[in-house]
């Protein structure tokens, strides 16, 4: 009971995102009602171009589940141990080549006590200005652990390795009474940089430079797996780099929360005592693990199909008139989306929605829609999704 | 991951949670994998006499789930606001007459967080010696938040008003630099006392001295409806003397994992930001909330069948040849299940388990079974579990 009314929060969480993602074909408050995007009456499985994942309604996972759980019955975790949590974390340790892995019920969670752990009794944490660690975790760093962040790279999609060695320079050569830096964070793909995958050699270059000055790094890896299938980098190699990776299990997993952490086991064994003291040691998580389980194996194919399935959709919509999907430097998942003055966009959108059960975001202030890219692509046809967006297009002609 | 083997922790976990309650059928760690109580395979649905609720299978969980779903469509929660989340709260608002309600992903972080919000800057927290909060919390009060828990009634079920007015005078009498005592918690049932009801009167007398005194109080009220089905107090009376209470949602209302929080706005109000600094901020919770919702609707009325039905049982058990099972005093649901000499008890329990689908704790040193009621008993008729336990008793005479 956060507040008194429901609807309005929604429409926050979803336009909070800073993605402007709340779909133009719900544009009033008296249609809010749908943003529990409850399509059972649809007859099409949906396909979205708004999300990074497949985003259930609760009738879709528990079929999911139901479905995974009939191939294989789901085991049971208790306190996050055993289970399909057990399976999950054994699975992440050997997909980042890291000695152990641990479920943490949220992302949060995890960055928030794995900085606090590497940074040992330093007092400051480099962080990039454009990131979850330093915009949406509510300063949790300061207040609940005693850690400064600092902001590097303002105004960057990313920083470089000029930019960190010039934000230590700032600290350690301009105060008096020198406080450590301990830890430097990295997030990769960067969410507020509509995805973009930091190149591998600027990766490289900043981790190299923390080894040889003795800084931990921790990656922020909430949609690691997003970055690899675009740049044909693996998990493992980006993990590599870095002491811990965390990564979401509910952004393209599907499960409904959760997250994992990465790193060696001094490290990870410290989390078991940590996590409860914190207050995240749920009763069972299987619910959330078993999910994620089911949707990490077989990823990488996936990805594979989803790029070539994408590409096809988005060159015959490129070439209807009045479309234009663009890519982005550095791009992973998401395009820009810009739609000819002559075409209604709620109407395209409304009409790609009811009719086919195909999902858009609205436009921010520049006419741009991100359009998003996720494995729902592969509950069509590219030839059924483009034929889709003919029959709408025809219809939201101005 | 947090050791390398599962099993070993799944024994522990239950072991660990003092109730002797590992089944007696379960005795060697070659059968430990038949501690996910996948009874699939069973014709009937279980009735145990082991756990506070009905302890699920995935399986059942999802099961479930799915007719709540089919019921009424179940809205889903985005990072707690909304939803079967949002209903939730209103719910237990009503119920413990509080002002609002919030879901936490654990008892622990509901308890500490509301801990350190009524304490202040007030250093000193006085809890029961035989409680959840000064036993299974891992020190969190002291480490994470910077609270002293003082516990109160060492070696005792529950503290009295005399033992609290002794302890808060040893601390204000007897320390130089004296620290403020800033709250008083209860836990009532006491889970650690087998479930006894602290007496109504006792619990009034010690809020009124702490209201006079200025402490504030908080209520362990994990299991509170238990307490309520066994002494007649309604669950808003026992909230009534408290500033704030604490009601799991796994433990008898079948979650798979939650707790509720409930007390005045400017408490609650202030968790929202708490709960997403100490990473509790999950992103979908209906999984449990949904659950919880539907077993708080109607558990008054629940509990009153259970109460007839369980009396039956024992009553009929008791008349059988060399079965004991002894009320407790300011018992709640569990009752002492002592066996004669004559009678193998892990033969009754094999022949239950396997023939009936009856689960039975195992004994402790002193050979008595904890024998707990649950709703599970309403799964069956009283006769048709007795004709079980007659069976079950001629195959375990020795």
């Amino acid at each position: 009971m956060k507040k008194n009314t429901t609807t309005p929060q929604r429409r926050n969480f979803l336009k909070n995102l800073g993605l402007s993602t709340l779909p133009v074909l719900l544009p009033a408050a008296s249609m809010a009602s749908e943003l529990t995007w409850d399509t059972s009456n649809q007859q099409q499985v949906p396909v979205n171009f708004i999300f990074d994942g497949l985003w259930f309604s609760p009738q879709a996972y528990l079929d999911k589940l139901q479905a995974i759980n009939q191939k294989q019955a789901i085991a049971p975790d208790y306190y996050g141990n055993g289970g399909a949590t057990q399976k999950l974390e054994t699975a992440f340790a050997k997909i980042t080549g890291k000695e152990k892995a641990i479920f943490l019920p949220t992302g949060t969670m995890a960055n928030q006590l794995v900085i606090k752990l590497l940074n040992g009794n330093n007092t400051k944490v480099l962080v990039p200005e454009n990131s979850h660690v330093f915009r949406d975790e509510a300063d949790a760093a300061q207040e609940v652990h005693g850690k400064r962040l600092v902001p590097v790279g303002k105004g960057k999609p990313f920083f470089e390795l000029q930019d960190l060695k010039q934000t230590i320079r700032y600290y350690n050569e301009g105060e008096v009474f020198r406080s450590g830096i301990g830890t430097v964070v990295i997030e990769c793909p960067v969410r507020r940089a509509d995805g973009a995958a930091i190149p591998f050699n600027t990766l490289k270059a900043i981790t190299n430079y923390c080894r040889e000055k003795g800084y931990k790094t921790h990656l922020d890896g909430a949609r690691i797996h997003l970055a690899s299938a675009y740049t044909g980098v693996s998990v493992a190699k980006y993990a590599s780099l870095f002491d811990t990776v965390y990564i979401s299990l509910y952004k393209y997993l599907n499960a409904s929360s959760g997250a994992i952490l990465c790193g060696k086991a001094e490290v990870i064994d410290q989390l078991t005592h940590q996590i409860k003291v914190y207050g995240g040691t749920a009763f069972q998580t299987w619910n959330a693990t078993a999910m994620a389980l089911h949707y990490l194996e077989g990823i990488e194919d996936r990805w594979k199909k989803v790029k070539v399935n994408a590409a096809q959709v988005m060159s015959s919509l490129n070439k209807l008139e009045g479309v234009q999907i663009n890519k982005l430097t550095n791009g992973t998942n998401i395009y820009h989306l810009k739609l000819d003055k002559t075409i209604d966009l709620k109407v395209l959108a409304n009409t790609l929605f009811k009719g086919h059960n195909i999902w858009l975001g609205r436009a921010n202030k520049e006419g741009i829609v991100k359009f998003t890219i996720n494995e729902s692509l592969l509950q069509r046809t590219p030839q059924k999704i483009v034929d889709a967006w003919k029959q709408a297009l025809g219809k939201a002609k101005k």
